[in-house]
């Protein structure tokens, strides 16, 4: 069985973000353009992530744009536009050249104050005639600040609608952040937990019952402050939080194998697809196991209550449930 | 021995916060006044908080006011002012009548765009005249704006330094929240995660000794996404970051077995300090478990590896290094 | 003949005003919930306040929400909603209880930047099912903001229709006042100068020609200093300004003799319905006079020159006239 | 015995509103330059002055610029300061060729967010080099901003210093009104109810007790409104609120009968100077009286309980006193 | 053949600003009203005017308000309409009396964030009712914000369509300038350039082909940097830059004779239209040639190089054919 | 003798532009860190540049940043920092590699809202440790908004005496634009204009008389609009224009014929500096005249009023003047 890694990102050439350089210090002034590479630079730059997926046993990543390089917040939202679909189409280039190795998951050009209705375009171009086989979603494409509605808003049906309709899942994982008092890496965590509270809160399960959405980084916060959340819904009187919560797909890029197990135990393996961001933050040596950080195809392999199935799904089958369009 | 649980609110009687109302809606035009309520109001108001405590096996409880009521945003600031000198009163008529059941903390009056330096007077009345042993620090008492510097800035040196002179130290837990992405519950999450990388990457511990901080409700995400911090500093080749982390405290106000033994793993049994925050939102039946959320000392002694001595220090011990006026 | 005292603010159990507090900090995460008393403690919570009408001879009361406290600027407006309803259905309650004393006239859960389209709902529920007999409008539901329109633009007209086709007056009361500069006391005065000034140069009472409004505490400072706009008329050469002034109707909150007579002269006997805000800011012993600043039914009585038909309308059949649902 | 006007404003030649015109749209870049007009057409533009006071019986009028036109919240600063110095001397023309008829009252360029201590220069001036008796402070200079601290604030005591060491009172008068809501007119009456709500409650007349302080329009709503305000000084125990309001000076710019026996009720002759801001907006023929609604000297002289003493007072003796410098 | 100026502005008596500043001061209070002059001195303000178009040589000039006095930033937008109105009612007094020197060119009642479909009325009444040939439009009504869209944007459709159905031209020519950072004198040349820009990049031509817009001011700085903007779209191999240019009419207001002589090479004697703004900022004696520096019609004559015919076209032809409703 | 371009910008590796855009995405999370590039990489950047200014006769060139991705709006301003040490390093190289061909010009680490007295460390580790010669201003740091006082300001003094103590000129030079009326290049010629405007009207020359300035793109729409600014001073009867103009220098940046014949008339050859901004926005091949549009140095040859020995003062002379540290 191959192993299936749902969350990478394009090594792409330095080209691709002097572009992007450009675009935000000229406006757009210059038009659309292209970076400054060739053919073959987009596929050499992804050798060592290729090679690196190697070491680390994965037969098959999905990638997608580095998220915290997708400039949601600048503007004119035309340069977001010209940026994404360069990016995407890089990602088309790869994996047109590697088809065993990368999948291709397509970044939405979503624009702050604009709405979702504005990225299904780009979306159906993706998955019709790039062939990808799911999204990302930014829920904070303000880059921190306080105006765009949560995942569980009617605001963003229109993509749900769409995602829907072609049958693709999307990541939740965010972008850059302006707010002085927290990283972009520490966004990641903080609007993670937000998507979840106000997604199972929601009725968005019940007006999109096909709807299949995956939190990176193992969920944020909140498989570690479920006691708090199964509490305020013992209040509450409702289903259990618990049970909501498992509406939702996870992916494994903790690195920390107690992280990985809780989260496990938490929203059951069922619900996890095996991911790694490599190469990524978490492509380090850890002296104290003598690996890398990243390195998390035998710290699931070392779960010793899991059964066979469990591994399979995690590592392979969950997968193929969630983006059916990647076996088409 | 002893079983002491640092993280508590005062159970108040409805007058507090009825005066609370009116000091928001009048913006203070009638004067400071007081509560309309008297002494043995203030004092049965907390029966059932004592009995609670009773039946969850805790001796002693250190109560401070109810975070998210702190008010720290209203204006005029002179409201919040009152506001927290007369909660911190009415901890201390609990205090007096019950002072084995009941420890002081104090609230502080902290006020959106105001240097800590303004409350400093407040903590010094509370500790040296009414006999409180530490305090509870908003991080971010704007309240959901992002206007104040995180813990890690040297705005905040004139508490630290008054806290190191009166030698207490403090619980890190943030208040209200405005923004309205996100409820104050899962603020308290954020802010404690945004508190933790802040100070972790600050020169505050080498400025100041012998400061002494715990953050609330098990660190917030940080222990959980662990991997992810340890990757950064491996990349900066700095200290390892379970070290730096393991210059703050935590409390167990976690209500799941699992999360809080992650915790005890990951930041060592030395750190963390026996807390229930009960009565409060874990203070529901758990059918699962058939007890509390908040019962979390039978959730402590279960956990099989750790040792007596680590039991009792977490218990008692921990508390009393943290708290020395405490023992005065 | 009864002495009916048409403004006069519900005397709640502080219940009401801590749950307000809560709904204030916690921005509804709690959920709509209710107050944390008896029905018996809503009761008794008047009783003081019926014996002081028994007092100052007043017979019946119209009672609305106490306005200062009606949070219309706070947010999210869903708190300003469960507010307002839990604070008529105690009313309402207390009117149940006391027939003879009490009648209930509606709070409108206005909300800054809100239509007031958006209170037609908790009005119509007040008046059909509940037995109100008018309302309270807030003209600055901004609570000091520059944003909403005066009470002459048609932005009003979906509240006047309901209130026209539900045939119940509105008493015009301002509530509270972020603005630094004013405290919401002086604000009701302000408010209620501008509202006049606004009506009296719309089309309000062409387009309603059936539309009954009261301006609260002898209508801010229009009677007072009328000379300014009879002036600004007579230069305009339209209706005279004092005719205009007599299609709004005014109660007799001042608790000042002089004034009391002035606005009688000004607007005439058959403009002003008797009412004393008891118990409110007037409640005050005048050492003066030798009994209470809102003891005004001798007050008026004293008046010399008014007619024995005159002092029944003010008492009596103004009320009967503008109430008309009141006798129904 | 002269009867003495203390409230009158310029009557300025076209030529002085079209060079406003000109730095309002400019910015003040054509420099300072000068109104459009020779040195007879500023004396010729006080005819119809002149002969109105003649008309009402007036025998000097004391002259301040026209309040309304005033542009304090104009930026850049440098045009007010510009406008006001050549309304000053325009004044001090008039003054110099009718010296029995017209005494000055020096205009201030406040300007919005700008300290007082900025109009200290040109109060100089226009005491030591042109003659002025006294001043005009706007309490609002942001013309319907929040932004200015009120009156009892010690952000304005460069001001109230200067005026002590000079020896000049101040009229307070507010100007325009940027506020939609509400319009410059009735601006006025807010602003002088805020001014002297903010005084009374200040320590202002402690600081400086040789100020004296004229509330212009009879003092906005306080004076009807009075019962309230004695109310709320009852309820707090301090200084009976009639007595703080007698730190103050009013004027009788109130065009009605009642209302100005009213004011010399509540506040007492010995605090009252007449005024009639004739010519302006009271200069309009009232059919109800047969003459102008600013001819008050016939309206004082028909109080029938005012003793000669205290009509004399009214009429000259107060305005001596409280403008020493008139008479040096 | 006569000579014509297109770009001149009204010489308006003082009244006319004093009304402005009265309206401006007082945000429409007291009413639309109107300047206080007479019809004669309506006319008489032109006598300078026009014995200074003798001199220079100009038989008709074609007038409208003074630019920078437009106050189209000014709110209430009511005090805007009503000082348009009266000031082309004033041109159209003077063109009546003058009708071989002057012809009327529309003031546009624009106003800051308002839709320029508010302008349309007002320019038909010009054109239908007072026989004016051509308008004015300010490209910035925001007066120095950012908040207009450019004039190649479809926001502005409504008024180009109005201009093509009445057959009439505009001259773009902005008006103040809030910025702190430029006078109104250079915004003038900045709008221009900007105006330029985004209309050669624009559809506007495209979509109304019958479109005619005059540039003042000799096309800011467009003549003189072209060769920047004839290389940026070289870059984009786009039709040259100085055809698109030619899509627009610019007039000769350059008081030096070099630049005059590069504005005709840059964009073609038939793009030109003569004008001199006079009486203006270039009314003053230039020391060195020994006149006027807006006595511009020597300057042209001046000009070796260009053919008789091509003279005709500047000073008279062009004009007849851009305002084709001047010779009806 | 050589010819010396004193307006280039240094043809950096795509690595550099790829390190800006980490910088923005991450906001500075991921440290100072460095391009992604090889020393060779940074020197072969420049062969095509070199090639290109040897084909346009050019000996020597100054090169500085490119000036449209200074990024001086960016935040926070660490990252404007970081990025300008490396660009300025990077620069150092190439002069280091290529000391006959480039010439050393700091770009200034400005940054939005922060005074300049920020910048004087980099400039002088630029001259004293890099042997850099002068420097670029931005006159408007925040791209684009209004917040930035104009060069005439004092707010710029601490820039220019760190400049008369290191005896070096400054090239003036806006960046980026996030105005979204204005592309960056034309903005450039507003921000050139008014920085001269600002300029001739202050003190900066008489408080520092060896104050070198060099306007850039032939000072942008100055020399053009002269008879404006001629008018304006004849008005104000001060200092002719012309004469306070040729206190500034100016760059020969026009890639018109005709419009850098206008430049040299206007302001005299020995105030411009020959520059060609090559390779750059005008290096596009011009059908017109058979030679690329930055192709200067025939333009100015061809000029046939000028001296041979004003010719060398333009290719050489007024560099070695202006650069005293050039030469040493």
């Amino acid at each position: 069985m191959r192993i299936i890694d749902v969350h990478g990102h394009i090594s792409a050439p330095l080209a691709l973000y002097a572009y992007q350089a450009q675009l935000i210090a000229s406006k757009g002034f210059h038009g659309k353009g292209r970076p400054a590479c060739s053919a073959e630079e987009v596929l050499t730059a992804s050798d060592a992530h290729r090679e690196l997926l190697g070491k680390l046993g994965i037969d098959t990543q999905f990638i997608s744009p580095r998220p915290f390089a997708m400039m949601h917040s600048q503007k004119p939202d035309k340069i977001v536009h010209w940026y994404t679909e360069h990016v995407n189409d890089m990602i088309h280039q790869q994996v047109s050249a590697y088809p065993d190795t990368f999948v291709g998951v397509a970044g939405l050009p979503q624009s702050a104050g604009v709405s979702p209705a504005n990225v299904v375009a780009e979306l159906e171009r993706c998955v019709t005639e790039l062939g990808f086989v799911g999204c990302v979603i930014n829920p904070d494409p303000g880059e921190g600040d306080y105006a765009t509605p949560p995942l569980g808003d009617e605001w963003w049906y229109p993509l749900y609608q769409k995602m829907v309709d072609l049958d693709v899942p999307a990541l939740i994982h965010s972008a850059a952040c302006s707010n002085p008092r927290e990283s972009y890496s520490n966004h990641f965590i903080t609007e993670e937990s937000i998507a979840i509270l106000s997604l199972v809160e929601s009725r968005v399960f019940t007006d999109f019952p096909g709807l299949r959405l995956i939190v990176a980084h193992g969920g944020g916060s909140i498989p570690y402050q479920i006691g708090r959340w199964r509490a305020q819904r013992l209040q509450k009187k409702g289903e259990p939080f618990e049970e909501s919560l498992r509406r939702l797909y996870f992916d494994t890029v903790l690195y920390s194998p107690d992280a990985l197990e809780l989260l496990l135990k938490v929203v059951g393996p069922d619900r996890c697809l095996f991911a790694t961001e490599a190469p990524g933050i978490g492509s380090g040596y850890d002296p104290q196991v003598g690996r890398n950080l990243d390195d998390l195809k035998p710290v699931i392999e070392a779960v010793d209550w899991l059964t066979n199935g469990q591994r399979d799904a995690i590592f392979h089958d969950n997968a193929q449930a969630v983006f059916p369009r990647w076996t088409r």
